[in-house]
Parts: C-alpha cells; structure tokens; sequence
C-alpha cells in the first residue's frame, strides 16, 4: 500500500475506533503525507512490502478528513482498536504519536485531540477520587480550594520547609504541596520532610478545625517513587504529587495500580516543551484526556492570568478535557498555579469556577507580613469573590488583603 | 532575588557544577529572561519572598553566558549539583527542562545541550554491555551490524511474524527487532511472540553458524515491562527493546537497575516532537545523553541518508553523544533507522564509520524477492562497501544486489 492508499474521505469511522486530529504543514502533497501518518502507525511504511498479508488490511487506519488550515492542513485519522494494546498508555502513544513527528516531510506536526472509543478507554482505571473524591477528603463541598507551593522551591532546610508549610496551613491553605524539582536533595530529604511535614499538618489540623492536606513530591525512578509512595500511606498522609512527563506514563500507570488509596496530583513539567508550539508537538488537552485515562486526581492546566503562556481558551479546553462526561470516568480537578497571588481570584473564578484548585506561592510567601498573611489573604480574596464583593471593598476591613492589594496591584 | 540577580557574566562555573547551554527567544528584555531560567530552576520565582534564607544563597544557579544568535539568544546557565537529587534523571529534568518552557514571555526555549559533572554523571550506571559488549555478544569484530524490523509494523500474526524474522535471519541480518507499536495486542500477543520467534532464532543459529539476535518490544506500564523483560532472560532472549520517551525516565531507570544480563535497545519513538523545532524543544544531543547515562546500550539517532529528519550535523553530534569519552562511562552502539535499503549503505559507513547498527525494514521486506534476498542485498551492499567496491561493480555477480539497485534506485 502507498501513503496515498490510507486516505479516503468518504470513510466513517466507526464508533469503536480511536481518532486523532492533527494539523500537518508538509513538502509532500497532503493527501500523501497525511497517508503517511496513518501508514506509519498502523500497517503502512514508505515503501511497498513483500510480506503484507491480506488478513491484515482491515487494521489499517484511515486519513477521512482534510482541511485547509492556516498555512497547513487539519487531518484526521481513524484507527481500528485493534491496532493497540488495552490498558497501555505507553504502547498507544507509541503508536499514534510516534516516530510521525520524525517524518522528513512534515515540516509541523501537531496532534491536537484524541477521541478515545469507550473500550479502549475503559481499559484504563480512571482516577480513584477525582473531584468529588477530593471534596470529600477536604470536607469542603463548593469553594475553590487554595494551595500553596512551599517556596523557594529549592533549598529550604527540612525544619524551615515543615515551618512554613505549617504557616501556610494556619493562613488558611487546605494543601501544601513541594515544588517539582524537590525530590530527595541532601538539603531536605524526602523520608525527614515528610514526616516533620505532616506533624505540622496534624497541629494546623488541629488548630484551625479545618482538613489540611500535604503533597510531597514522589518523583523518582518507579521502584523508589513506590516506596515513597508507600511510606506516605503508612505514615498518615493522603496525598502524592509527581512529575508526569519527566517520570513518564510508564511510571504513571504502574504509581496508580499501586492503588495505595492516596490522592495523586499531577505536576505538568516540561509539558511545554512539547505543548507550546501551535504548529508543533502535542497539545495539552491531550496530555489532559491522556492523565485522566491513567488516574490521576488533580492537574495543573494552566493559569491565563498568572505566569504561565496559555490562554483562556486554550485553559478552557484542558479543563474541558478533565471534567466532561467520558464513559463515567471520574473528573479531575484542575489546578491553577503560577505566579497567581489574591489578585488573581476574582478572575480566576470567573474563567474556572468553583471547581478548581488555586495555588499561589510566590504570591502567599511574597507577602510583606508573612506566610501566615499571604494565606490569609488568598482566603479573604475568596471569601470576597464567593460573597459577590470587590476586593477593594472586602480589604477595608481586612488588612492581610488590603496589604496584598497594595503589594501585587503594582 | 530578582530574576536579573541571577545573572553573573563574570562568573567562571565550578568543575562540579551542571551547565545547560540554551537558545532563549523572549518579550522580556534578555537578562531578564536568562536569570528567569535561572531562577525558577533553583531558588528563585517571579517575585521577593520572605522565606528565603541565608544558607541557601549559594544554591541559586547562575547565567554566566549571553550571546546574540539568530533571532533570539544563546545562554549557559550553571547549577550547584546540591540542587539535584543524584541517581534520579527525572528529578534532574524537573528542575533544567521543567516549568521554564512554560514561562509566557518565552517565546521559544530550547535547550540544546547538558554538561553533566563527573560526580553526577556517576551516580548513574551507564550501559552495562555498550558498543564492546554488544559487539563481544554478537561476536562480530569490526564491521557495523545489520539490522530489521518485521514489517509490516502491526497486524502480523504471530507465526508469520516469526516467519519474517527468520528470512531476515538467515538472509544475513544480524538483529532483527519488533516495531516501536507492537506491544501486545490480541494479533501477535508478547509471550507467544517472543517464545516463536526466539525458536526461529536458534534454527536460524544453527543454520548460519552466526549469532542471531532478536529484540522484543517490552514497552508498557513498569510491572509488566519488568515481568516482560524476565520472561525474555527466562526464555533465552539477549535483548529488549524499549520506546524510551512514551515509557519514560523513571521506568527506563528501573528497567536498567533490574540488571537482567539483557542488552537494552532504546527506540525514541515521539521524539521528535520534543527535538525537531530547532527553536524551541530539547535537542536529541540531549536525549542521547540521557539515555546513555540511564545505561542503554543502544539508540536511533537518526539516518541523514533516509525518512528521518536530522542532517548530518545533527546526527553527527548525537553520535558524539554516544561515543566520546565520558567519565569512563560506556559507549552506546548509535542506530540508523527508517526509510534505508542496501543503496543507503555506502552514505551510512561514511557518515557513521564502522561503529552502527544499520537497520532497514522497508529496504529488506519491499525487495521483489522477498525479504531473505532482502536480507542478502544489505549484507552484500555491506561486503562492497567494506572491501572498496562501488555497489554497481559488485552486483555484477550478486544477484539480490543488483535487483534491490534497480528496485531501490528509483
């Protein structure tokens, strides 16, 4: 079969077959080089073969759509589920996002969506909570959530780590969570901060009445983020967070079978090395669809007001991604983080709603009284918002915001 | 700390200390930009905190280098090893290649490559067998290795997929491997396929007095990429075969530290996704470093003659990746993959020498006579180039050459 032979645009696909929507710049005439997408990931190659057997001509994936688009093409392919292994992520990016990038012909390449049939997508386990899952844990049934990353991200001494978790926490903070790059440095190994953490959480528990919530940071090689992971459960925590594209979807489904009974939060880094090109690369909406296949509970999606390059329709499509209707797989909770501070909120809960988790450090730990404050803050910032004041207005009798207003409001 | 203050261009780097050469396009003025990097790599963010401490300043990585280049700039940043978790690539790609890219006033960020200090870099194993124990297994001195790939890649069945392999076998391929998206799906499932297939692989032994490798896909979720792997040492298998970007870091660490005795070959399927924007991404070079410490022992890096992308500088330094001197760490054997047939071949020894594995499916599969005169034809292209024939002269008396010439030479 030649590329060509892969394309037929009178083809419907049929409801068990995966889809993919691509957008391809190419030196080739796009019917063969969208050919050649199909044919690199099902039966094809660049050149007729001498061993194709007939019985396998039905698993070929078809190009049935193509359309002008910007200074390309918009493609899509359907694929026979047959073509893949269930219930492995790794085998089906493999296949469908794959050695196409390489392709010689094709200047840019982006897969910008996945339509996954019921089958295949129900042969992976969904997240474990998910939002209403998370709710529960916390005990708050609408608000936004607020967290904290303790900053600076690196560096800190395990007791001044633990310290200003818990400062946060009695601010007001339901989850404080390690930066991605904290593993098990010799300045604050993983096994200490953990446990001087989560002593901490126990005492702003305590004290403030409210659940508190600790994410530590499990990134590693896949045996060791295991034992981590364990140690966490058998210590009183409820809660990991990993690195999903520097640990990669390998890791990924084997740290969900694990099956540990915590709340898995999905740190993004690196993402938009592959993200961030529009012509190029993948988009994060898959990333998204991808990590609610896997399991996972919570994911940063992007920010639009804060620090981070995406904007509100691309934000809108990966929160999309996480919480429509998919074959009764749980929702996952977005996450809003990066460069956010008490301003951001009245905003925030305008683009996300109440079904989001904010995160703000240097905007809580960058507050002139304090951690304490900046937490504080970020609560009277909500509080303001979800009883329909201006943040101005709620300030006049709050001073942590009103300080917050006058030290973010440039 | 603002970002600025992370920028020293008098600074002369420890011998200790990572450096990350990057190509930086920004809205933000460069210094600017270039000391962002630095800071949300170590110890700083967007705005002043109030928990920094003073013990941590010598931790924050440094911009020692800025220079015009193109469009936007070239700049060195270097960080104190303390900031990395040693033994844990994915904590190390977290911090040099994590959330930076994201950053909305980058435009483009790509990071073109990594200096890995001695004491870092040795916290990793390196390949267990490399270029010399590759070529001690196969008992093949000096001349580059042949390999195929069954095609075509999916929808085989298990027995004329063993059937394939050992055509290719007894034609004269000294490796044969699964494609990048053969897993285990219900056409050709793992254990059936690997037991068939390694049968075909001892009548072929024996029938060629060489020795026949055979490489099984074992890319899928870590505990069952483990199982998979010690079924393939249980069995008589020497080799596996693992997509390295859609499985990941952390179960590529695992996978070496199991130390089945077995020859890991590192396929890149998606790569290019990340490494084909010259702008923006993450350069191969850099993936082959990676891949090299974790300690696979071979890996695709690109053809120049053939369907990949990559010109011959670009190969050329992913080579060098591989093969310079690197703390005593082991040489890994670099691959030539996709779109080459037996014409390629006199290209390939100039541009790769004698230290390559070559490998063509295509090339071997589409001859009109079938893959073992497929098979044959590359190893007589091979035999020409080696003795200093031009590949015309010899299929004067080699039959399977001088068809793949006229099937091959357009």
């Amino acid at each position: 079969m030649r590329y060509e032979d892969f394309v037929d645009t009178a083809y419907q696909p049929g409801k068990d077959e995966l889809i993919c929507d691509f957008y391809v710049e190419s030196t080739m005439p796009i019917k063969k080089a969208a050919g050649g997408i199909a044919a690199e990931s099902s039966i094809g190659t660049w050149t007729e073969l001498t061993t194709v057997k007939d019985y396998m001509r039905k698993l070929a994936a078809t190009v049935f759509y193509i359309k002008k688009s910007g200074e390309g093409y918009r493609v899509k392919i359907s694929y026979p589920p047959e073509l893949f292994e269930a219930g492995s992520m790794p085998n089906i990016l493999s296949s469908i996002a794959g050695n196409i990038f390489g392709l010689k012909e094709l200047v840019n390449l982006r897969l910008n969506d996945i339509h996954f049939p019921r089958k295949l997508a129900r042969s992976f386990p969904g997240p474990k909570y998910g939002i209403p899952g998370v709710r529960r844990i916390l005990g708050v049934r609408k608000r936004p959530l607020i967290g904290t990353i303790v900053k600076p991200k690196l560096g800190l001494r395990t007791k001044d780590h633990a310290e200003v978790a818990y400062k946060a926490w009695v601010g007001g903070c339901d989850i404080v969570k390690d930066d991605e790059n904290l593993g098990s440095q010799k300045f604050n190994p993983f096994r200490k901060r953990f446990l001087e953490t989560i002593k901490k959480r126990d005492k702003a528990e305590s004290e403030t009445g409210e659940r508190k919530m600790y994410m530590v940071n499990v990134t590693c090689e896949t045996e060791e983020m295991k034992r981590r992971a364990k140690f966490v459960a058998d210590n009183g925590g409820e809660y990991v967070m990993v690195d999903i594209l520097t640990v990669g979807w390998a890791a990924l489904q084997t740290l969900r079978d694990l099956d540990l009974g915590l709340v898995l939060h999905a740190h993004r880094a690196g993402h938009a090395a592959l993200t961030k090109n529009p012509k190029h690369g993948i988009s994060m909406k898959v990333i998204a669809r991808v990590t609610r296949l896997i399991g996972l509970d919570q994911l940063h999606v992007g920010t639009v007001v804060g620090k981070m390059f995406e904007g509100k329709k691309d934000v809108l499509e990966n929160c999309a991604a996480l919480k429509e209707d998919f074959y009764g797989i749980k929702k996952v909770f977005p996450v809003a983080s990066g460069g956010l501070h008490p301003l951001s909120v009245p905003e925030l809960v305008k683009i996300f709603g109440t079904d989001v988790i904010i995160q703000s450090g240097g905007g809580i730990h960058g507050h002139p009284m304090g951690t304490v404050a900046g937490a504080k803050a970020m609560r009277q910032a909500l509080d303001a918002v979800l009883s329909g004041m201006s943040l101005k207005e709620y300030a006049k009798t709050h001073e942590e915001l009103r300080v917050a207003i006058e030290r973010f409001g440039r």
